[in-house]
């Protein structure tokens, strides 16, 4: 079809915007039974507005928790647009390389655990989950270790989409339909704390889980795996936070049988829990640690794969690593992403985390005596509400359920939470107030204290 | 480390950055033995400055021929700037979407083939070709062709690197060691006129090329595959362009036993061949099309999967597709990416590329006759010298002495051209002048005219 006009209103235009949309665009998890658009148009702090003129909250942190500084920062584009006066790309191939990913790789190094020293750049989280997987079989390989090849990760952990990380993420309709996978991935259950009696079986849980992880270890033989993966925090499982002494035996058990450990903190890293990077509090002594959504503060997509000095350069040493992607280290991206780093610094986000996750604690707690709520979970500036169909089997709320509840919380509240599976999910953006941070949470109190166990929502 | 001062003369700085390079940075193809650094911090039309202040030009399109509008275009940055301060981004999950996202997906789909109206926007190639193969597979999953799971590619091409992209990339060193590789992927051989008489045993080259692509399709099991996927024309694997009735007999074959096709038009969409899509004139017909480098322009991440009404509405008509990346459909790239097209459409960069072809032919011309050169080839703006190391057995020149090639070029000339496996490869900005593209020519006809067949370069 062609575009005749621009219509001259403001609701024509969002009508025609909505129209088009449902004609031209596809995306993840749009589904032909969605047919309602929100066109979001503009964005400051946390407040976004859609073509409609709605102002809504944004909890969701800019949806899919990437947004650690919120919108609009009209500075970030003075240093794109400054960036791409200069040089906007140029590849990073072999000799070439340029200035802004320099900068920011040493800046990163600097912040990263001692011994991460070499950074690859990516243009988003799951490139940087395939570089890893990749780096970690090949490390194996050129060390004439050839039959390290398999990975583990952890059922509810998301990875990613493409198809190395898509197969490590414990989701299962992201496997369905689009296999066969990737071969020599297999996955373990992990910590969660509110259906311990159901998965552990009444005993401790690290000592299930290490067991769990040992005999798969023992059953895909010490020798021939290569990595595990987890997120120190899982949060698109729901924000599960591992039991303390978790990581560290991980960490023990696969040292012991020389297993690399790679930290997705693609959503953790960043201030997200109160730090530059969550996995070393943990005990995780992690050999890569992979992030993304936020390191340009989502004004740019970026990723990167910071690699051991082990790791990196067993692989510069022995021919290096035929992998990467065209728009690797771009200066725009990366500008944009030390601009990032500055900001944090300056207005002291890494603070806010304990902060936001008081106030969420406070604001949410009434929710866990309703009927359809089986758990509330907060981590930094991580909050999950766990929406059941019975309080005492434990049974998982459906998804379409949960979804409606975020839609009613948009429609009744103006407010932008996240649906994930069973899961409701919280994670504004760091710079938002203890007003709107209450705003927020009452929102969800309220449109949660309607819903029945049936699913249904009260008028 | 710890940055303790920007040193103050350009030539410390220069050294600082490609000492940082070196400790702090991994990136594609990066190995051990190159310890040259080449620190690109500035860029104009076809030219870049390094941080010696070298000037140096750009004939290899940003160095992935990714770059059809040249460098340092400022009125792009004013365009990021503008969308930055207005909404950086915002999900596009379930409900949500945005303006630009919206209009660029609607302005592609004007430009792309009949039938094919639905955009899935990604960050770059890898991850277009990754959601590709997804929806192809799920596709016919869902309409109950669930032993359709094998997708063909060909040897020679290059599809990216993520797992599923990866293993489609006809490139062995891209597999090796990081295996094992996704499953359920045939290669067959591509049309490749320069080693006809080797390859095909003397037959005409398509009779052949058929014939094979049957009998994979034969063994495999017609009702097992799902989708093949082909450059229009195969750019590293050396701008390898097929016979006229190449693509319409592929194109036949595929139809008769329900194979999708993917047009991969990552290096030659957006005019790098003189039309916005060069798939639709050579006939392929393509069930999906997939974009990334120059859709904005290398100025931001971007790429795009277009799919047919008939692929994407059956996705949605019957769940969705769980399937996206966090940075989808970013309104900074998206409103660049608009920009790309006005800009295009402005300056008439489509109709560069026969002026482009017309120049590096005469200017090439007098390399056919060198000792270690074995064939010349230039479709629309993308130019290959494939370099032997015999011309009479046709073996093919090592990759050592090509990269070397392009050092010397670099190094005598100013002048960067691109090294990929045995070919040297131009596909300069489509801004490129004539008198630029002379000297680019001129600087490879003479470092040529002193290489000889064993790989060695007259002083």
């Amino acid at each position: 079809m062609t575009i005749t006009h621009e219509p001259t209103t403001s609701s024509e235009v969002a009508t025609e915007l909505e129209d088009l949309d449902r004609r031209h665009l596809f995306r993840s998890m749009q589904r032909g039974d969605i047919t309602d658009r929100v066109v979001i148009v503009r964005g400051q702090g946390c407040t976004v507005w859609d073509a409609r003129g709605n102002e809504l909250l944004d909890a969701a942190g800019g949806g899919v928790w990437h947004s650690p500084l919120g919108h609009g920062r009209r500075e970030l584009g003075e240093v794109a647009a400054r960036q791409i006066g200069e040089l906007e790309y140029f590849t990073s191939l072999l000799e070439f390389t340029n200035d802004k990913a320099i900068r920011l790789a040493s800046r990163i190094a600097n912040l990263a655990p001692d011994g991460l020293n070499r950074v690859f750049f990516t243009s988003g989280g799951s490139e940087a989950v395939e570089t890893a997987i990749k780096a970690a079989r090949l490390y194996h390989h050129r060390r004439g270790d050839t039959d390290r090849t398999w990975v583990i990760s952890r059922n509810y952990s998301f990875h990613g989409t493409a198809y190395g990380s898509g197969t490590l993420t414990g989701f299962p309709p992201v496997h369905l339909g689009v296999g066969p996978n990737l071969p020599h991935v297999e996955r373990v259950s992990p910590p969660y704390p509110y259906r311990a009696a159901d998965l552990y079986g009444g005993r401790d849980t690290t000592d299930f889980l290490i067991d769990e992880l040992e005999q798969t270890i023992r059953r895909l033989g010490p020798g021939n795996v290569a990595a595990m993966i987890g997120e120190p925090v899982m949060a698109a499982g729901g924000v599960l936070e591992p039991p303390a002494d978790y990581w560290p035996r991980v960490r023990e058990l696969l040292t012991r049988h020389g297993i690399l450990l790679i930290a997705d903190e693609v959503v953790t890293g960043y201030g997200r829990i109160g730090s530059w990077f969550d996995s070393p509090g943990r005990g995780m002594g992690a050999d890569m640690i992979t992030l993304a959504k936020g390191i340009a503060g989502g004004y740019m997509p970026l990723g990167a794969t910071i690699m051991s000095d082990e790791v990196s350069q067993t692989l510069l040493d022995t021919g290096g690593f035929f992998h990467g992607y065209t728009f690797q280290g771009h200066p725009v991206a990366c500008a944009v992403g030390l601009a990032t780093i500055d900001i944090i610094e300056r207005e002291n986000l890494l603070s806010k985390a304990d902060l936001i996750a008081e106030w969420c604690r406070t604001g949410l707690a009434p929710v866990v005596d309703l009927p359809a709520v089986g758990d509330l979970r907060v981590v930094g500036s991580l909050a999950a509400v766990e929406l059941v169909a019975d309080r005492t089997t434990r049974e998982p709320m459906a998804w379409g359920p949960v979804e409606q509840v975020a839609f009613e919380i948009r429609k009744r509240h103006g407010v932008i939470a996240r649906p994930y599976g069973p899961m409701l999910v919280l994670a504004p953006p760091l710079v938002i107030s203890q007003a709107e941070t209450a705003r927020a949470t009452s929102a969800v109190v309220d449109v949660l204290a309607k819903l029945r166990p049936d699913g249904t929502i009260a008028a």
